[in-house]
């Protein structure tokens, strides 16, 4: 068994990836940290993780970190690289934070305004780019950030067809609704019980959402060129889960078959990454708790426009089961060791 | 008092239209009808209607209807007209239904493979088209289509760009969330609460939901040309409720002042639509039970896309608030009497 | 119309006051006040009471709220007293908080650990008791105290079988169910709407949640000797709503029929409350932001225990209905004026 | 790896079965059968279990379900016995129905109104007993009765105190909320999405529940005498979950030490029961999808009663996670090989 340190434990990434850790059979859970909540038993925060309930919590530091065969980044943006720079060369540190994913400093700083880190292995295997699924780039890294959950989404929904050359590039309109959990556990009035039952609200409207300029950042590198994306967020009445719907014009004189054949042939040998049959449609209801995507895709003849769907977990493919994926290409495992891929539905 | 009947009193729109019908100062209650229903007490079928829960439900016919100063249909797609031709021409109906919504008889029979019936005047008072809000088709009139509830939110959130003349008709697209009484009160295993909780998904994706050809007319009325929409409705875990999210080019030039200008115009002597304050976005939970559309819009000038979103309560402004607005209309009261214009929230 | 002042508009129970006093037909919405939101917008920190989003919150004082015909209190325990007792006494002040709940001050100080304020007359006019129901003490009043929200689910499923004499005192056990907006717009991780949902868990577990003496004190009214309650209240994933389940043993000789007859005397003329029919049982779906009391009871013969539940809105006939009712008995009003009794379902 | 048939597969309780077995290390899934939706692809009726998505259901029979190391069976009540009749005896068969739980053939009869199958061994492990836990009756069973959901938490909740001789057998009261996944997937009006999502309602009240007398039979074996139980289920506004609020008369002159000492000693070993820590109590969110019990205890000393609450996944540890359970102990692997004990949250 290898050890793994949790950074970051309390959240609900962290705790994620405390429950993912405790159902693999190579992955051992080591040192969990917090900052506010440390000195407290993991029970008292996340008492669904029963079997490390008494667990205490310790402070984040390289030093309580340090020993372990990998670590876990959980942390808020922008907590990552200073904490990683004191960690040897040889552990494998996967960061779940936004902090290393872009590789353009400049829209860094535009959309997260503060100096920008620098970028690591981006950690999507199956992504499809113009050179093969990212999957290549991560094998032996020893730093991986882990995507966002939006960006898996939307991402893995609309690359297949920027591959074959089937879209176009340039007016990509995606509306992706999220679970509250996206939000984190930060105490909001807007994020209360009581305000989000019952209701369906955008967010981050315009183009402002985090999760914009790393969107682009994987559709591009698809190789059909500069992508420019019109991104609208939605908080959707449910805990988990994320749909992302997401149209782009077809290029002319694709018929319906290049299409299926495009996002067939991108995800036919995919473990995680699943096409659904022609006439059934994601939900986020059935990859609830699991690392698998669930993707399907359309061409709407009359307006010529392709509709594409996937739907994930936000914490678990879209968080903390990509962390885990990553750590076992990272650790020589191989890559699906101890992930589920059913769903608890219903 | 005016005695109102409702045709179809046992689904959901119908107890909606009794439920609103039990808070007006002007209309009363007449008699309820049903078809399989028929003979059980109100109250077995619409719990929360306490007062009318010894009401038995009648035969729907046009005996039973007759007498009364107005009937409401809410009855399923493709029953309204043989017995609206039953009910004398003096007397006001109003169809919930979607068989008197369409002119174009090739557009009906492509998605609704029956017969077209005719159209009456579209029951959308506050709905700009290049002629000035809808309203001016509805006073006097005794037969009006009701509007559906996606074509409700949809056509109120774009329409006024379209009249403006700021955003290009021919590359809309529109993601939807809808609430699960929309489906009404047919028995299918996807429904289920086990199922629907939790769970966010698509469905009549790729342009062939009934509702488009509706949205298209409404929205080609507004005046700048034929308008296409790329449509996809997607069920969201609520009872009530939908968030129409929608996107259009902006017609080079524009400014935001301009976006903003167009919709504040088109709505700021609205009595149920409302241009949120700059900033502020809709949410299906703030409009629950009312008769109120919630309106917001940006201009994302990165990607040249104006994003217009509306909430609107499926089941009041969606269908019968809408029904006893257009009541008020016909009967020559004024337009807002007896409708909620506060959400039940939170 | 006469001109209601609102403390503490900006919580749940104050904005739901608001939503009522806009449908009222006598009733006029004067000052709103709030603490840390004053100088918001009414907009800001209630969206859905769309026709006064514009209307500024003032600080809460007695010179803002002077000048009304009546003024309701919806502010944290412990601040009603000194507010109240500089508004004249000829103003009707109604008090959504516990302050003046409690008649005997042990109790009060054991359960909220502060100085007792005194008694106001008690708001719940359909309260079975020894001497009639509660309505007598409340015309004229010019000052009331509103029950609390489990109180009055409970006090309403079970005082007509003490009032009868036909249960036990002396060994009564309670489940209550609430909503999250039960517990207010405080921030608190277990409130998130990523905690609640899809989660129930009990609270206050063992005789110590602050409404057991409220609840104890009403069923001892009702005049079959001291009553104690074993009270468990739960939290339920639903924004609103209280279903409380209450058993009690029968008194020996007891038939179903005199069971089922004690609560339809009690309730046979009220407006609000009602014993439903045989066989059908109460949702707190169906009661959503109305002021209708749902109760059934049963006799469970093979254990010698009445089960009698009720569902009632937390917000609505829970506080800001009977507040509204409240008003309406003081003022001259008729008891039911401006009053929802449908309820907003599905 | 030993291979496992499921009869029933397309039901919750069925679906549920596979999810586990696809997680389990050394069992493997065999044949999968249903009736009415035999011939189709697993994954037309559960897309949540994405691996098997293309395996066809087969017709239910003996032939069909021979040649496995052990068949669970997850019919509807009362196909249970012929079909394991057909089996060889030294088949492991698994009965998530109520065939076989019932030893009072009376009982058996008064509730579920057909002839008695007979009983088989009862698969709860950890339920105390007068003569110890439960599981000495289950190690090389090849028959073995599943018990029903509500059974195991009320079961769990309660018997320490009556093995233990703290809490009086004669005046128990229940009232449990399940998730809506309880009542199966029957197309029920009641049970759409719009009608439960916001509502808790009672139901079978008055002692009618058919898992009453299994209940009491559970408890009864605890060795304090006859037990009586006023048991009240809820439907509860979730797709899964039960939490089960129990209360009891305290035995004269049993200390709060001595009530907390009877629940530790009974579950300080379990690996699956867990009492929580003084002052935290169950939340069904907290075991979601898992095979964990959270238990909690009080004693109301104002009262005299301990109120006593346990929460399970009414399709993991209620069901499906019992049945796997129960073949680890009849197969002979370790009895918590492959079984998650971390619940999906938040």
């Amino acid at each position: 068994m290898m050890r793994v340190a949790v950074a970051g434990a309390s959240g609900y990434a962290g705790g994620e990836v405390v429950r993912l850790l405790l159902q693999h059979p190579e992955l051992e859970v080591g040192a969990l940290t917090a900052s506010s909540n440390a000195g407290q038993p993991l029970g008292a925060v996340h008492a669904h993780l029963t079997p490390l309930a008494d667990r205490v919590l310790e402070d984040t530091s390289a030093d309580v970190l340090a020993g372990h065969d990998a670590v876990v980044l959980a942390l808020p943006h922008g907590h990552s690289a200073a904490l990683a720079a004191q960690l040897p060369d040889d552990v494998v540190v996967v960061d779940c934070g936004a902090d290393f994913r872009l590789t353009d400093a400049d829209r860094w700083t535009r959309f997260y305004d503060t100096p920008h880190a620098g970028s690591w292995p981006y950690g999507m295997p199956e992504l499809p780019t113009a050179g093969g699924p990212q999957r290549a780039a991560l094998a032996g890294a020893t730093r991986i950030a882990v995507p966002g959950c939006y960006p898996t989404a939307v991402s893995l929904a609309l690359a297949p067809g920027l591959t074959a050359g089937v879209i176009e590039p340039d007016d990509i309109t995606v509306v992706a609704a999220s679970g509250t959990s996206g939000a984190g556990r930060a105490l909001k009035p807007h994020l209360l019980g009581a305000e989000v039952m019952g209701a369906m609200s955008p967010y981050g409207v315009g183009g402002v959402h985090r999760h914009t300029p790393e969107i682009e950042q994987n559709l591009t590198a698809a190789g059909a060129g500069p992508v420019t994306v019109s991104f609208t967020p939605t908080l959707a009445p449910m805990p988990r889960g994320i749909l992302a719907t997401c149209t782009a014009r077809v290029r002319p004189g694709t018929t319906a078959a290049a299409v299926r054949r495009a996002w067939s042939d991108a995800y036919g040998e995919e473990p995680f990454v699943h096409l659904l049959p022609e006439g059934r449609w994601p939900s986020t209801g059935n990859v609830l708790g699991s690392n698998a995507v669930h993707v399907q895709v359309v061409l709407d003849e009359r307006v010529g426009r392709v509709v594409a769907v996937a739907a994930v977990d936000n914490l678990t493919k879209g968080t903390a089961g990509a962390a885990v994926q990553c750590l076992n290409l990272a650790l020589g495992l191989p890559e699906t060791t101890g992930l589920p891929v059913a769903g608890v539905a219903p």
